[in-house]
Formats: C-alpha cells, sequence, structure tokens
C-alpha cells in the first residue's frame, strides 16, 4: 500500500534510564538500568512493536560527570558496551536498527569496519555506525593521552577512518563466495579486494575478514553539528543525528547540509537528517511542565556544575556569579558544535548561568517539547513538514515510561495524520529509512580484473 | 550429588565448518560457515545440552592462509568478529561459558576490559578473554605497521595489558551501586576506584564505565605455550589451551606451569591446562583413519605450503624438496611455541617436508587421536589422570558433525567412566571450572578509605 505523504523517521535513543539526570529517582525507574538487560529488551521489543526505525545508543569511554565529591550523586556512570548490547538485542528483535557509538580517536579502522559488519549479518541487516570524534578529557586519559586531540585534527582522521572501514566494507563483493564443494573453489578471488590503504593517520592493507554485510554497508550516522561535522556528514554519512532547537535554526541547518551534498556529488536523500527530541507528555501543556519539574527536582543542584562543564567543552563557570550572565567563553576543543549551540541559546534568550545550568541539566542542550500528544505531534509535523528534518531521534525524559508514553499516545498521533507508517517497509535498517543498497565500489570492473 | 572422582572439563573450540582445512567440502558442511548464524546457534546449544564448560572461539584479525594463486581454495577467510557473534550466542544459552579470542598487540585495555564485562554481564556471569599476542604479518599490515613486533617485546606489552585490564575490572566494588532513590545516592564514591596506570606501553586513568562484573572478573584464557607465553600463563591466566601431542611432553608442560605458578603465589589449582584434542571417531581405528584420510583428499596440495608457512612463522619451504627432511630453521617472531613444537616434532619423528605439510594440513599441528569412541575415551582418561591435562579443549575435525559424534559417542563414554559430570555445577563459567570468584583488589581496605 502507498502512503501519500512522505513518511517521517522515529528513533527511540536509549540512555540508561533516560536523557534527564534526575530519572533514576522515578519510582518506576529500573535499578542499575545501565547494566539491566531486561529493561534494554523491554525498550527494544516495544520501539520495534511500535515501527521505529531504530533504537540508538550513544557511548562515551569514560564517565559522564566529572568526579568531584558529589559524583556519588549521578547515574551516568555505568553501561553496558555497545556492540555487545546491540548484538545481543539482535536476537530478540527481527526489525529495527541498531545504531552504535563508535569512537575514531581511541578505535583502529579494521576493528570497527569488522564489530558493525559482523552485527549487520547477526541482525539480518540492521546495523548503523554513529561515527563520533570523542571529545572528553575522560576518554582521552583512559588512551594513553594526556589531552584531547585538537578538534580539525580529530576531525581530519575521523574523516580518513570513515574512509579506511568504507573501503574494508567492499572488500568482498556481494558473489564472491561460491561455495564449490565439487571443484573445490571457496571463493572467486577477482571479488576479492586488497584496499592497501596508506594515508596520513592509518595504514591498513585488508582485505577484512568478514564477507559483504547484508545491507552491502552498515548505515552510516554521525553526531557532530560544528562545521567540521557538518562537512564530515554531508560527505559520507547518511543519517544525521543533531540538536537545533527552534524551527529557523533546524531550517537552516537541514538547508545548509543538504547543499553541501552536491559538492560531495550525493542526492540529499541519501541523507535523513534527525534531531534529538526531548519530549515530555502530559494531560495538558501544564501538566507536563509538572512532569519535567518533578524531574528536576530529583536533580542534587550540585550536579548542575560539572553537567554544565561539560556541555561547554570543560570550562567551569562555578565561580561566576550565578544569578549573572553567561560571561565571554574561549571556543574549546571540546564538542564544539554543542557548546556553539548552547552559547548561542544562552545568548539570544538572556538566560543567567543558573538559568542556563536548570536548561542543561533538565534536557542536556536538546530541543524540548511539552504538552499533550496531539501538541507534540503539532511540533513534530511543523518541523518535519517546514523543512526542518526528516525525523527524529526520540530522546525520552526518562526510560522506560517516557518511551511508552510517546509510544502509546504519540505514535498514534503522527499515524492518524499520515505522518509515520503502519508497518514497516522492508527487512534492514536501509530500506525502512529509504536508502539505497550501496553498489560495491568495485563491482563494475571487467570480469577477470585484478584486486 | 558429589562426583567421586576429580572431573575433566570440556571446551568446544569452534572454528567455522571445523579444523580441517578440507573439512568445508565435507557433504553435510553448512555453506559459509564462518558467517552462518544457525550454524553457530546449533554448535552452541548442542554443547551445552553436553554441559561443555565453554565454546571457545579463536581469533585473526586477517586472512588465515596468504594470498597466492591458490588462495580461492581455501574456507578460512571470512568469519564472524567474536564478541558480537559470542553476545547473540549469550541469549540463546544459559550455562555454557563464552571464550573469545582478542589480541593485546591491535587493541586498547580499556575497550578489551569493557567489551568482556559486557559480555559477562549480558551472559550472567560466563565470559572468558582468551589472551593472545598476534603474531602474523597480515594483522601487523591491518593495523598501521610494516612487520610483527618482536616476540619478546609483544610478551612484555600482554602483560602490561593483562594487568590494566584487571585493574580496570576491580574499578567498582561489587556492592558498589546504592540505588539510594530517597537520598539521591546513586553510587558509594568511597567504593570507586581510579586504577590511574601508567606503564612502559599503556597510560590509563579509569574507572571503567561499567559495573563489577558477575563473575567479578572474567575467566583469564591464555594460549601461548612459548617461554614467555608459560610466564604469562603462570602469572595470570586461569586456563591455559596448549598443543602437546605425546603424553611426555604434555606432563612436563603440565608439571612447569603449575611449578611455575609458585613463584607468583598461585595454587596450581587456580589454572586449568586444556590442550587442544583434534579427535576422528570411527566405529574402528582404520574406520576414524579412513574418515581422516577422506578430509584430506578435499585439501588441493597447493594449498598445503602456505599453511605449513603459517605454522612455521612465515618460513615458506617449497623451494625445499619435498621429500627431503626438514632444512635448519631460523627462530621467528611469529608463533614461536607453535614453530617450536612443530620442528621439534619434526626431527623426532623424521618426517619429510611433505609428511609435515600433511600433517599440518590436517591437524594444525594439534594431538590428533583416533579410533573408536572408547579408544578415545582411553586417551583423554590416559592423559587426564597422568597429568598431562586438567580437561580438552575439543577442536573437532569438520562442524557440526565432527563435535556432534564427540557428543554423542565420547561424551557418554567419560560419564561412564566418572570423568564428566551430568549436569553444570553452578550458573557462571568461573563455577563450572571450579575457579574461585576474585575478591577486588580494594574491597579489604578500611572503610572510608579513598580510591
Amino acid at each position: 500500500m502507498k502512503q501519500q505523504k512522505k513518511q517521517l523517521r522515529l528513533g527511540a535513543f536509549l540512555q540508561d534510564v533516560g536523557h534527564h539526570i534526575g530519572a533514576w529517582r522515578h519510582p518506576d525507574a529500573p535499578l542499575n538500568a545501565g547494566m539491566n538487560l531486561e529493561h534494554f529488551k523491554l525498550l527494544a521489543r516495544r520501539a520495534e512493536a511500535a515501527k521505529f526505525d531504530m533504537i540508538f545508543l550513544g557511548d562515551q569511554m569514560t564517565f559522564q560527570y566529572g568526579e568531584d565529591e558529589h559524583i556519588g550523586r549521578t547515574t551516568r556512570t555505568v553501561n553496558f558496551e555497545p556492540l555487545t548490547l546491540l548484538s545481543a538485542l539482535a536476537m530478540i528483535t527481527e526489525k529495527i536498527g541498531l545504531v552504535a557509538t563508535a569512537s575514531t580517536s581511541y578505535n583502529e579502522p579494521f576493528n570497527v569496519a569488522r564489530k558493525f559488519a559482523s552485527l549487520d549479518h547477526i541482525s539480518g541487516g540492521r546495523s548503523g555506525w554513529n561515527v563520533v570524534t570523542s571529545w572528553t578529557l575522560g576518554e582521552a586519559l583512559n588512551f594513553n593521552r594526556d589531552e584531547v586531540m585538537e578538534h580539525g585534527l580529530r576531525y581530519q582522521r575521523a574523516q580518513e577512518f570513515v574512509e579506511v572501514v568504507q573501503g574494508l566494507w567492499d572488500s568482498w563483493e556481494d558473489d564472491a563466495l561460491l561455495n564449490d564443494k565439487s571443484t573445490g573453489h571457496f571463493f572467486d578471488p577477482r571479488k576479492l579486494h586488497v584496499l592497501d590503504h596508506q594515508g596520513r593517520f592509518f595504514k591498513v592493507r585488508g582485505p577484512l575478514n568478514i564477507s559483504r554485510s547484508v545491507q552491502g554497508q552498515p548505515v552510516l550516522v554521525q553526531a557532530g553539528s560544528s562545521s567540521d561535522g557538518q562537512d564530515l556528514a554531508a560527505r559520507s554519512a547518511e543519517v544525521i543525528f543533531t540538536a537545533q532547537r527552534s524551527l529557523t535554526d533546524a531550517q537552516a541547518f537541514y538547508r545548509g547540509v543538504k547543499e553541501k551534498m552536491a559538492a560531495y556529488g550525493r542526492h540529499p536523500d541519501r541523507l535523513k537528517i534527525m534531531p534529538g527530541v526531548f519530549p515530555i507528555i502530559g494531560e495538558s501543556e501544564a501538566h507536563a511542565r509538572e512532569k519535567f519539574e518533578q524531574l528536576q527536582s530529583w536533580v542534587d543542584p550540585e550536579i548542575g556544575w560539572p553537567v554544565l562543564a561539560r556541555h561547554l567543552g570543560g570550562i567551569d563557570l562555578s565561580s561566576y556569579p550565578v544569578d549573572g550572565p553567561l560571561p565571554e567563553l574561549p571556543l574549546t576543543q571540546g564538542n564544539q558544535s554543542r557548546q556553539g549551540l548552547l552559547v548561542d541559546f544562552a545568548r539570544r534568550e538572556n538566560l543567567t548561568i543558573r538559568q542556563l545550568y536548570w536548561h542543561v541539566t533538565g534536557t542536556r542542550g536538546h530541543w524540548a517539547i511539552f504538552g499533550t500528544a496531539a501538541q507534540i505531534a503539532d511540533q513534530l509535523e511543523e518541523r518535519f513538514t517546514g523543512g526542518g528534518a526528516d525525523g527524529f531521534n526520540i530522546m525520552a525524559p526518562w526510560l522506560p515510561g517516557g518511551l511508552l508514553e510517546f509510544i502509546d499516545q504519540v505514535v498514534p498521533e503522527l499515524r492518524r495524520r499520515g505522518l509515520f507508517r503502519h508497518e514497516y517497509a522492508g527487512a534492514t535498517l536501509r530500506e525502512n529509512l529509504g536508502l539505497a543498497r550501496p553498489a560495491n565500489r568495485y563491482a563494475d570492473r571487467a570480469p577477470g580484473g585484478a584486486s
């Protein structure tokens, strides 16, 4: 059955007990949610039953919120490693995409290429790699460094890393394996290709020791919105996870990235822009705001300072007057996109440090929307039809409740409006996102061409 | 019910379509076995039903057998990445241990510590890490190097790598998480410990961002039998996978390693020595040898040269007279234990190059035993009761058939002799192997001690 309207895409960004850092104190919150397999099984199954395109796992290879005397008050500390978790979840789901974050700064391309290809085989074509460059000092200190690699350099490394991974994913043509028991030819050597990459950051011969994956290549997701990040996305990414709050900003970002794609010879439909959304659903807008205030009340005030510092790339504002304006801030080597978006927002809205601090504590700087299911749907529809997004990555404030409310109340509303599928369109993540299966770069060669 | 006799341990070493390189041409061999999830699900379930201690996955991050014109004739080319595969298999099994190989030369300790701890949580305490140093040139070329790191240096790095991983696994005491929603204390900061490792090869601050695993620490397995390898095993390992062929050699190795443990203050029971065994079961010994010859007949003769070179650390003998003796060979930077064992064997048995080549092609240099189920059991019993092994890692020549024959015929025979369990003793790999759960190194501190 053909849909009349363009369909929006939905991801469920699963963050232990939810994206609000007070969520773990919710009466319904499962204990040790980040290490609770039953919790993730429930979330994955419910998101699949609701026909979400994907579940999405963030990742940092360190503590998320500093290590001062209040550290014991935060929950963002222990989590499953994403690839092992998604491989497990692949076995209890059938259709939903499985997207995990992996860093280009603290991994090797051969290992990353292999793991996501392996997950793609295990899941029958549902894996996606969210490319990040890792900007925290905590991660640098866990990987033989004294400081974070400079921002531009990190992105140059990321670009080369992605090229190597994509090259390795094409090591084998789709029909390379012959399995000819009678003649003893297991594969066709002409359909095996040695990458032999030698670049500035990496020397990787290849081939990958895993056959071409079900999707041809796992879906490439990218999460940075800085200028370098947008460039990487325009060049390589198929999904972008971003964080614009206003419709105007979202439209400008959307247009900008899609235009940039042309410079790399890519059609704009080959990249789906899916901003993060932090929805609070109530019986009324006032009720939704009450629910948010309840979450806020569970955050110890002292937790706010390291959270704010984290969102400002490591700058500690605790020595400034808390009811005064944001001081001038240097650009750090940290997460420049998030830092830039947040500072712009604070200046435009004339926020005091205290107000900004509550803002990031609550919504992590993402687009927060409050209201009834219909009001939430209105805002998503406006942004989607207004050219600000191809879909949304749902960052439920608390889990599982916040996601289940979205599924039970907002998803039916989006369906009534003809904006969201009733059934999966295909079996792979690519098919559901409407992304073509990439041809193997070597497959057009004349027969007999050597590798 | 208490067993009267000491019990032997069994591992199922799963290698795509079996350990014999001709096995893929067996009429019953599944297609693309290395990438065939149903195949691995069947094997894991059957090994668990037979109460094996563990399934064991080897790993190399490259092709296994060179890249000459005959490469298309070998199957040892494409495989799942082990950690993603085991995480998937964790979901369809309940008791069997899940042991994967990971390299200390081409990974970072933080990543390895995390993945195995995550698998331990996912599986309810069943993960084990087989430590290898990776000796092939192919792997070096996939990881920014022009040549393999020198053997001694590789093991020095491995030793430090293992220390860092074990330190990270103790980042959190078992009872560190409080989950106290009323007071807002998620964990007890006094029970969180920062490793702050600064060594020759690694600088890793920690803590690990995953809570202490079900087994306290995943089981540490070690596969090298060189002098450096034995030293690493005596110091750190809890299971050792080795490859002595004769009873005398096995006894000497067993005694030697267990004696070495004393120097590190370890009780000999804390390390289980489990040699690889390559069993061919027939209705008679002659029938078993016929089955082996059938497998041999499926190997293209040209495949033998690169296989032999691989087992000799990269030395190509194809220019020597094939029916002459083994020439003098230099010690390479490759797998010195395997090279040494093989050269000793060839000299003692006066093998020609052709004979040696058929030997490694067939059994990969491991202990091959041929006969009826009772004869196989006799040999295992002799080696076990004779002080040459604590158990065996079963390297079925072809899969699934070779393992299923062992399960259906040899395992009942071992049970009749009182040598192998009827039921699992516990829920974790440690409990089944009879290994104590290690205490957290920080847990004995006086209350209030800082990290």
